[in-house]
C-alpha cells in the first residue's frame, strides 16, 4: 500500500516520462513541456491512482502500475490542454497561470492552439493501448465525458454565460465543466484494476455520484473562498453566495453531505487521505478570510462545522 | 463490391449518424454540424473505405460495416477540426471555407476553438471500441500520426514557415500536415478487414509508402494548380515551382512514379478508381490553365505525359 507522498512521487515521474513518448524531436517540444510541468498539484492523476489502490484486487495494482501512470498522466495532460486554451485571449484571456505567464502569453497564440490541440491527441494516445479488462470501457466514457456533450459543453456555458441565467444552470455548468473529468479520474482509475464484472458496475454509480457531488462541492468552495479577497463588481454579480445565498448553501451543504456519507462506507483509505487534505486546506483558507468574509453575512458556524464533522470522520478511522 | 457512388453514399450516410452520437441536446449542436456539414468531398473516408474493401478478407468488410463507418467518419470529423482550428485568425485568418464563412466568421472564435476540440475528442470517442482483429493498432497509428509529433507539428512547420527553409522541410511538412491523414485513412481502414498478422504488416508498410507518396504528391499538385490562377507576390515567393523549379519537378515525377508502381501491383479496384478519378481531375484543370502556367516556363510535356501515362494504366484494366 502506498501513502499519499508515494503517490505523489509515482504520478510526477509517470507524468514526465509519459508526457516525452508525445513530443516531437524539434525545439517546439518545450512549449508542450511549459504547459504541463512542472506538475502542479496533480489532483487527478492522484485520484485516479488513489481510486486505482482503493479498490485492487488481487495484485493488479502492482502488475499494472505502468498502464495506471498512462492513464493518471492522461489525465493530467488533457487537464492541461483545457487550461491552455481556456487561457487563450479569444476564450478567458488570462496572461498567467499558476504565478507565470500563460502558454500563449509565452509562446504566441498559435502555438498555444496547437500545443492544446497536440496535448488533447497525446491524452487519447496514452489511453490506446492499456491492458486491463475494461479497457475498451476506459476510453469509452474517457471520451464522453471529456467531449462535446461533456467537458466542453461546461465550457461552452460558462463562455456563453448561460451558466448564469439560472442555479440550475450554474451546477450543470460545475457538473460538466469540473465534475466530469474527477469522475472520469476516478471510474477509470477503479475500472484499471477490478476484474469483477458485477464490483465494476456497482462502483462504476458509487464513484458517478461521488465525482459529481465533489465537483460540484469544489466549485462552490472555490465560489466561497473567491470572497475571502478583494473582488470587483463583475465577480460580484456572479458569484452565487451573494446573489444566490439560501439556494447555494443548500446545495453546498448537501453535496458535502453525499461526500460524507459515501467516504463514510468507503473501505479505502486513498481517496479518504485526498478529501481529507483537500478540505482542511479549504477549511483554513475560510477560516484565515473570515474577516472578509462576514460583510457578506454569511454564517461561519452553518459552512464551517459540517466540514469539521467530515475531517473528524475521516480522522476517526 | 461497392462502386464509388456506393461508397459515396454509405460515407455520407455513416457521417451524418456518427457525428450526431457525439453532440449535446443543446443549440451549440448547430456549430459543430456547421464544420462538418454537408460533407465535402469525403476524400479521406472513401480511402479508408477503398482500403477496407481493397483487401477485404472473407466477409470482413460487410460483417463490420457500421465500424468501419465510425472510423471513416472518425476521419473525416478529425480533419474537420484541423480545418476550423487551422481557419481561426491566431492561425491562418481564413474567414472563407468551402465557399461560405468559416466556422469562426459565422459564430465567433472562442466558439471555433471548443467545436474542434469537441470533433477532436469525438474522433477518439468513435475509435475507442472498434470490434476488430487490429483494434489497438488502428488506434494507436491514429494517435501517433495526428498528433504532436505528426499531423500537428506539420501545422508547426507551416504556422512558423520553418517550411520554407529548405526543400527538405517543405516535403516533411507535406508529410507531416497532409500524408499523415492519408497514411491514416488507408492503413486504418485496411486494418479493420484484415485477419492474418503477416498480411497486416505487408500491407501496413506498402500502405505507409502510397500514403506518404500520395500525400506529397498532391500537395505538389496543389501548389502547381495554384499557378493556373493570379497569384500574389507572396505566394510566389513561397511556391517551389517557382523558386526551386527543378528540384521539385524532380520530386514530382518520383512520388508520380511511386503511386504509379503501388497502382499497378496493386489487386483491389476501389484505391485505383478514386486515385484516378483525382489525377482526373487535376489534368483538367492543369490543362485548362496551361496559358497561365506557361510564362513561368514549366513544361507541359513533361508535367502531364506522366500522369497520363499512370491514366492509361488505370483505365487500361
Amino acid at each position: 500500500m502506498k501513502n499519499l507522498t508515494q503517490l505523489v512521487e509515482i504520478a510526477q515521474a509517470g507524468l514526465q516520462k509519459n508526457l516525452q513518448s508525445g513530443l516531437p524531436f524539434h525545439n517546439f517540444k518545450e512549449a508542450y513541456e511549459y504547459a504541463v510541468l512542472p506538475p502542479g498539484k496533480l489532483f487527478r492523476p492522484l485520484l485516479c491512482l488513489a481510486a486505482a489502490q482503493d479498490y485492487n484486487q488481487g495484485e493488479n495494482f502492482d502488475k499494472r502500475v505502468s498502464d495506471i501512470l498512462k492513464l493518471s498522466s492522461a489525465l493530467e495532460i488533457h487537464h492541461s490542454y483545457t487550461l491552455v486554451h481556456d487561457d487563450l485571449p479569444a476564450m478567458d484571456d488570462d496572461d498567467y497561470r499558476r504565478g507565470r505567464l500563460s502558454t500563449h502569453k509565452k509562446y504566441g497564440q498559435w502555438q498555444a492552439i496547437l500545443v492544446g490541440d497536440g496535448l488533447l491527441n497525446h491524452s487519447y494516445y496514452l489511453i490506446s493501448d492499456l491492458e486491463t479488462k475494461f479497457d475498451k470501457q476506459i476510453r469509452k466514457f474517457f471520451g464522453w465525458a471529456l467531449g462535446a456533450k461533456g467537458l466542453i459543453q461546461g465550457q461552452y456555458l460558462d463562455l456563453s454565460h448561460e451558466m448564469n441565467h439560472s442555479f440550475d444552470n450554474l451546477i450543470e455548468t460545475h457538473n460538466l465543466k469540473t465534475a466530469r473529468l474527477i469522475q472520469t479520474s476516478m471510474i477509470c482509475g477503479m475500472l484499471m484494476t477490478t476484474e469483477e464484472p458485477q464490483l465494476a458496475s456497482q462502483n462504476f454509480y458509487k464513484l458517478y455520484r461521488f465525482g459529481r457531488s465533489l465537483g460540484i462541492l469544489f466549485q462552490l468552495i472555490d465560489d466561497l473562498t473567491e470572497l475571502t479577497e478583494e473582488i470587483n463588481q463583475h465577480e460580484k454579480d456572479v458569484n452565487p453566495w451573494l446573489h444566490q445565498k439560501e439556494q447555494t448553501q443548500a446545495r453546498y451543504l448537501l453535496e458535502l453531505r453525499k461526500v460524507s456519507n459515501f467516504l463514510k462506507d468507503h473501505e479505502g483509505s486513498s481517496l479518504k487521505e485526498i478529501t481529507s487534505q483537500y478540505l482542511q486546506k479549504q477549511k483554513t483558507t475560510l477560516e484565515n478570510g473570515w474577516s472578509h468574509l462576514v460583510q457578506y453575512n454569511l454564517d461561519q458556524k452553518t459552512l464551517l462545522n459540517p466540514v469539521m464533522s467530515v475531517l473528524d470522520i475521516l480522522s476517526s478511522r
